[in-house]
């Protein structure tokens, strides 16, 4: 099979890495030899061990031969089109890029049924772990009732470094740039942007039906402080940034927020840049994945992966349920009744009911967990006795 | 689809609930619906909603309309004899019957491979967990270097009220029992056989050679003592029962035995019925799979996931790599070097280089932990100074 690499950035050129030092043993796998034919790139690399690099696109657009292309390109222009017009022309695609496959999955893939070929994007979430095979393959026995995610290594360093060692964000995210983890620019992950795209696809795939990730509120790291972290583990937390989508009825919710997680919880112990993924079935209980959620090597191999797929499945079409939703489908969960940390301005006098939690060194201040209550009731429990007249200085969800 | 259970027992029978209760959700993801035309079982079930009983086998054999056959049979006999029937006569065949697999897997994957057909087993190992697919389709990206699974639920249970509640091992397994965690007969989980017959399985799936479990060294949980547990918890572990597979050279080692894991290390935290399986790859690092390794549900689940698998494709065969191993593929791992735990008589003058533990209420004795060795260079080790004078009252190995 002679396939293409369009981006020979840090994931592209991982995925040329892996096929080139694994080439005898991905040919077992496969049952035939996968050989790179075309690296597209506008940059040039005098020092790779390849020697077909292009910087024309139709080449491999109008090339018979290339019946495979891993897309790293990242963003949607041009790899929105480029995909579709390969997609088009009956070449199946594998990428790692989830921003476009969260905007236009939908349409890809559709496009991907009606040409019996395949889009697939195993390294789009969690990096090297699987996790969307899983889903369209493995858990089609259960209903599943909803998903938690670390989805984001970048800042699950910045909260660990937070938690464990009492830094700041900023101090925490400076670090993570030094060290790689994180991009000159960290929006997309400090904002949970990154986390917000990941949650829909995963939505999308365990629900058969699009949710769109523009819709899903969210809400980034920034606003954490190491008080709040303090309190989280006296308090017997670990404080994460999750992605969640919860069935409800005929619709679903999903969210990205800041959340309080029991130290009984397997999420609880993941740190660092590792990513945790939670399924919680009718039937399975809870199922977890765990592993590195990005670099280089990690989402390179996910890549080639489906890679080995795709050549085991030449003629076939992988069914992926991915259908349109209907207007409401994707609803807010402002009923949806959760616990809430909240940390208070004042004396703890009164709050005796909630087991309000104070630590030496936060001086009038202390911080209590609420039972499960829905959003406009916590509106209405802190306007009433004993909170009002106090400031909330920290609030997050309890997952 | 028109499919058959065999077994109607407490897996058989789950099967046959979930099938009934989410009849047009596994239409939707299956593409059509799929419809339980026999259930073969000796015995009578008069307070079934389900009203196809059969007791000749000869029904599902002969009836050109069943498709699939889910065999929950549990044993060799018959159920090896009917699987072969079934498959030679081109009926896709669901199993979680790990002794099956583990003894006659490569004949029965063959046939399937000639017959353009799928003998799928999910099921067998980890009850719920998808591991046997992601194995198959989701790391091949990657070389997989070891394995190192807590495969068992009953013993993991076992051990978890040995530590946290200072039990017997034979108190713990009374109790496991009336909870019905453990059998009547525990010898297969307590002895290691069922951890043995699931990493024989996955370590044949991941480097595509068989491996029989009749030859990997084996030792369960009986001789874990309550102090052994003590020295694992003051000295920073947790002991487990494991099943281990490395790839090593052009070859394999595997074995089942008890195991100091490093609070660190993700499957430490995996405690009472849970199962966490580690997967070390090349490229990926460590990815874990986490969930509920047994139960009626979280198996009857996994069967239905692999019956959808079948009805999505229907006329290909999935391929899996299990061939033929040849002669000394699987090695005893003897050189293999592991730092030991040792619990030690005696007083602990002299061992100051191996920092020796000593614990309250244990007296004239401590435990070590030594450097890496071979097999042959720890008992060399014991036979000289310090170790030679005293007793070795427990030994095990540190992973």
């Amino acid at each position: 099979m002679k396939i293409a690499i369009m981006g020979f950035g840090t994931v592209g050129s991982g995925v040329g890495e892996i096929l080139m030092n694994s080439f005898d043993n991905l040919a077992k796998k496969a049952g035939e030899k996968i050989e790179v034919k075309y690296i597209l790139d506008l940059r040039d690399f005098p020092d790779s061990p390849y020697d077909c690099f292009i910087k024309d696109y139709n080449i491999i657009l109008n090339d018979p031969e290339i019946e495979a292309v891993i897309e790293a390109m990242g963003g949607t222009v041009p790899a929105y089109e480029f995909t579709k017009k390969l997609l088009l022309a009956g070449k199946h695609v594998v990428t790692s890029n989830k921003e476009l496959v969260a905007r236009h999955g939908t349409e890809l893939l559709q496009i991907a049924a009606e040409k019996n070929i395949n889009y697939l994007f195993e390294a789009s979430v969690g990096g090297g772990i699987p996790i969307i095979k899983p889903l369209i393959n493995s858990l089609t026995g259960d209903d599943i009732t909803g998903i938690v995610g670390i989805l984001n290594g970048t800042t699950n360093y910045i909260l660990t470094q937070m938690i464990k060692n009492g830094k700041t964000f900023r101090a925490a995210l400076s670090e993570a740039q030094e060290k790689g983890y994180a991009e000159k620019d960290p929006t997309a992950d400090v904002e949970g942007i990154d986390t917000c795209r990941k949650i829909a696809i995963l939505a999308s795939l365990a629900y058969g039906k699009y949710v769109d990730s523009n819709f899903i509120p969210t809400e980034g790291i920034t606003k954490i402080t190491p008080e709040d972290a303090k309190y989280a583990q006296a308090m017997g937390y670990s404080v994460k940034i999750v992605g969640q989508c919860v069935k409800d009825g005929n619709g679903v919710y999903a969210r990205v927020c800041p959340a309080f997680i029991s130290s009984e919880s397997p999420l609880a112990g993941i740190d660092d840049v590792f990513n945790g993924i939670l399924v919680q079935g009718d039937s399975l209980g809870d199922v977890m994945f765990y592993g590195k959620g990005a670099g280089k090597l990690p989402t390179a191999s996910a890549m080639v992966a489906d890679l080995v797929d795709v050549a085991k499945h030449r003629n076939t079409h992988i069914r992926i349920l991915w259908a349109e939703s209907e207007e409401g489908y994707l609803h807010d969960g402002s009923k949806q009744k959760y616990s809430y940390y909240l940390r208070v301005s004042g004396a703890a006098e009164g709050f005796e009911e909630y087991a309000a939690k104070k630590l030496p060194g936060l001086e009038n201040e202390f911080a209590v967990i609420v039972p499960p209550v829905s959003e406009a009731e916590l509106e209405e429990l802190l306007k009433s006795s004993p909170f009002d007249g106090h400031e909330i200085l920290g609030k997050i969800r309890v997952i």
